[in-house]
């Protein structure tokens, strides 16, 4: 008899009141979320998994633990279908934080790591992340969210295929730079082959696609979407059949609004979901990741059942994870929350796996991870004496010019504006707010000059932090530009920002995008550059997206990138790179 | 390029309105199973798949065959997800009936077939049944209805793994004999754990298990049932994660007392389904295979749209079919209905693979299929002379002995008679509607005998439609019996009534269970049967399931059995099988 054989026997003995049970959760009121009753129901847990629900005492025995559930709702952990795990703080560190909030599984973007450890690095950094006491699920990229010149050897069919085959991924993920599928390219298309090959779905990224454009993309094979911003893109998606995630993240607050195919539209809910996707520490914190939407739904006007349903059910259906989580019932693993109330979603308790992972808001489980310092997850950045040269940055020229700059409308979208550059000092120049922006390649072997307005009035801001890890350099002071840029390549990458002539804003990110400090560490950092930015003229929501996507390629507009100045949707390079 | 790209490619043109499509829907009412709402939406179709869902007639083109469907609802094709597609009628003239009513979709069990062709033979016919113009899906069992002497060897990993292998085998089929995996066996376990490893799921049959019980089932991996013949027990299996057939078969046509659990108890719907499980051919001519039952159901006050949902959507997802199957969505398979009515369910049009199927009932696409003939599917029958000597069938005795009757309760259902019975010349005698009963192995190896009570008053009945595959033989009079049991062996297979010296009813069955006439007239003599039944004093509604299920281990109650007169909760013998 192997083991799962045994387990299953152990199992089916507990169910049938043959064996005592390990744990035994009394008296309280079950969310069903298959039926949609809440009523009174015991749950005995085996082996980390679900052995009977319902009014049996007879698996109850002497060496039973029993935890008393009256007063409280036994309901399914919370799944976040869509997270990216490495925006500042690490994976870890973000169950740490999510775990004690009702949130026992994520199902998370690998496309940093991937970038930055490939293959082999991300699946061994995947398994010694498998033994957190919350689940992590993967999904594989197939193409970088910006063009890098690595791409096609990363990004290789056998490269893909290694990362497809391991357990933990589940899906394909965000296919962002959606026209070139839309276009029929056959490169992504046959990777979209091997992936249905090894039985993959794939996310999808429909940021701002038309409805009859969205029918193209869908009929390719996309299941799912986080990107609609209103109503009606809500509707239309799931009206095409994909699964659709209400998105609340620091950069696009929409919950409430999206809301409303719901609550006003009155669409049926089966294939919706709640996702945070890859917001920054403090906005979770204030938030309080899924739990924290749901409690805002509710708040406007969403039935507390069908919300549970959205955050538990609904994702395992779309992910093909029924039968082991997303539900009470036997067999399926025990992942459970006591819930003091329907309103606020604050978990008195949150068990998974079987054992008590927090209580009160506190984690109370070990958290098993790897050794980050020596992944090779360093952060890559140019030579300090390249960064630290003025004359790297701005633009020369001898006389006044027009030149297409960048000005930033909101925190991620941006339009373009010719618009005629004095010289100074045999430069074009920066004035007002409109400041010089480079991007320097990690290995300090290009940089892309430009210029940018509505950012902020900084005198330099540099950072690592962008996606396709080169570092970006801002300001109105080409002098404090080179000075952040060395601050950030002596404390191995990071953000910082210069202003007034002092260090305003300093923060660590030795991991590439992420850090090694705690979730609260980071949210305090996050929240205090928030500040900052504010305080340098920054006028959005959310500075960090709008520097991780100032590199973009997937997002309309203009953008700086390796090729140059880039305009997406003409495919212009509008000033060129320079080769160092 | 490779095909699938190709293909792939080709709906991306069509769907962005940079190619023209071979088949434009015009006009329609979309019913959409994913938001539940009903709106005008147009349907192009290219290459057997949905390439767009909406206004745009940018794909239309000189070439575009265009189907004006104003006036008409577009509703994604019925899916029948557990059906027994060899009873009386073998699966391709089920196809030729139940396609034109709309039922473009079959999961289909596999047992009959498997017992007599062996795991290649089936797969073969798997293959010969593919390009039907219906999708024929497979469960694959992983042991006899009832035991059977070759269960080890039939049933061995190696054969299972060679089916469970096949892309049409979807789920493991029915679990009927349910209380040895209650009870832990392990050679079950086993060939669960294979077919876990082949990533399938397991269908239920948990006909008559305790709530209690049921949780031990759901916890070995169960996924859903079809068995539920209360309300209490439909509430019970969905409260248990279980996916729900509500059942109406020629058996058990319980739809309107299942319903219940919807119109009155508003348990949510989502993991509902319909099915005609293992029906005879005139119950589905009268009642109209699953468009039949919704007809019912909304008859019954289902909301149409939910009603729809229950035979699309739903299974597909149960199944692992979404994407493909169930709904009408860019990239999924063109299995479409033009409804006049959401009353009816009537379909003027059948689409299939994205071709006109079927036109105002009447099949229009061929139907290729195997040669049953050819197939080893020959009624197997044990020697005439051996059966055509009355000596055969009775128990031979000296004086009145008090002997285990099996009385028949319903159609299925059997209790115990402990009754003395007279002897005439040298046998216990028939009188009343107390009847002899014997099955005789096929191959003439054994034979059981026993007495049989509540069935009628034949003189004699004799067939090879029994879950064993021996025949069975019953009646009044011995000689009557030898008689029929004489003809039925005479046509090669059958059912044989005699009744007042005469034969009142013949039907050849020569491919076991299945006949080769066409669906019409096997409803035509199922009709028959069913009158003759009745002249001759059957009480109940469904004969050829009596007979079928006589010889089951896996209902409760009596059986007959290759064991001997069985009681299969105790499992004791009560009278023993004869070696011959």
């Amino acid at each position: 008899m192997d083991k799962t054989t045994a387990g299953l026997k152990n199992l089916l003995e507990v169910a049938g009141g043959k064996r005592e049970t390990e744990l035994y959760i009394d008296g309280g009121t079950l969310v069903n979320v298959f039926t949609g009753e809440l009523y009174q129901a015991n749950v005995a847990v085996e082996q980390g998994k679900i052995a009977y629900v319902g009014d049996s005492r007879s698996m109850v025995g002497t060496n039973t633990k029993v935890i008393d559930a009256s007063g409280y709702y036994l309901c399914p952990g919370f799944i976040e279908p869509h997270t990216h795990p490495w925006l500042v703080c690490n994976p870890v560190k973000m169950v740490e934080a999510a775990l004690p909030l009702g949130n026992t599984a994520f199902v998370c973007d690998s496309l940093f790591l991937f970038a930055y450890l490939g293959a082999e690095g991300l699946l061994n950094l995947i398994n010694a992340l498998a033994d957190l006491p919350a689940e992590l699920f993967w999904v594989a990229r197939i193409m970088h969210q910006s063009p890098v010149p690595e791409e096609q050897e990363y990004f290789s069919l056998e490269n893909l295929d290694l990362v497809f085959s391991h357990p933990r991924v589940i899906k394909v993920g965000e296919i962002t730079r959606w026209p070139r599928l839309f276009a029929g390219d056959e490169s992504i298309l046959a990777k979209m082959d091997l992936a249905r090959v090894r039985r993959l779905g794939f996310e999808g990224h429909t940021a701002g696609c038309s409805y009859d454009r969205l029918n193209a993309l869908v009929a390719s094979g996309l299941e799912s979407c986080h990107e609609a911003i209103t109503v009606d893109e809500v509707i239309q998606r799931l009206r095409l059949g994909l699964w659709t995630m209400l998105r609340h993240s620091s950069l696009r607050p929409d919950l409430p609004t999206l809301l409303k195919a719901v609550t006003e539209k009155k669409v049926q809910t089966g294939r919706l979901m709640f996702t945070t996707d890859g917001s920054i520490p403090n906005f979770l914190r204030r938030s309080g990741f899924i739990g924290g939407m749901m409690k805002l739904a509710v708040a406007e006007g969403l039935d507390p059942v069908t919300a549970i349903q959205m955050a538990t059910i609904n994702p395992a259906a779309y992910l093909g994870l029924e039968q082991k989580l997303g539900g009470i019932a036997p067999g399926w693993q025990a992942d459970l929350l006591l819930l003091p109330d329907l309103q606020n979603f604050k978990p008195h308790l949150v068990l998974t796996k079987g054992q008590i992972a927090a209580i009160d808001g506190k984690i109370c489980a070990p958290l098993p991870g790897p050794d980050w310092g020596q992944l090779g997850l360093r952060t890559q950045l140019p030579p300090l004496e390249l960064v630290s040269d003025p004359s790297l940055y701005g633009i020369k020229a001898h006389e006044t010019t027009v030149f297409p700059v960048i000005e930033l409308v909101s925190a991620a979208i941006t339009k373009l504006r010719e618009t005629p550059i004095n010289v100074s000092d045999g430069f074009l120049a920066a004035a007002g707010d409109l400041l010089h922006c480079s991007l320097v390649n990690r290995h300090g072997r290009w940089v892309t000059n430009g210029f940018l307005t509505g950012f902020g009035k900084m005198d330099g801001l540099a950072t690592n932090f962008a996606t396709s890890n080169d570092l970006l350099v801002l300001g109105r002071d080409r002098n404090a530009m080179a000075r952040a840029a060395a601050e950030v390549v002596q404390m191995g990458g990071g953000i910082v920002i210069i202003h007034e002539g002092k260090i305003l804003f300093k923060m660590r990110l030795e991991y590439g995008l992420m850090n090694g400090c705690s979730f609260d560490q980071t949210a305090d950092q996050t929240e205090e550059l928030d500040r900052a930015a504010a305080v340098s003229g920054y006028p959005f929501n959310d500075v960090l997206y709008t520097l991780l996507f100032m590199v973009c390629d997937f997002l309309p507009g203009f953008r700086i990138t390796a090729r140059g100045i880039y305009d997406v949707k003409t495919r212009q390079v509008l000033a060129p790179v320079t080769l160092l």
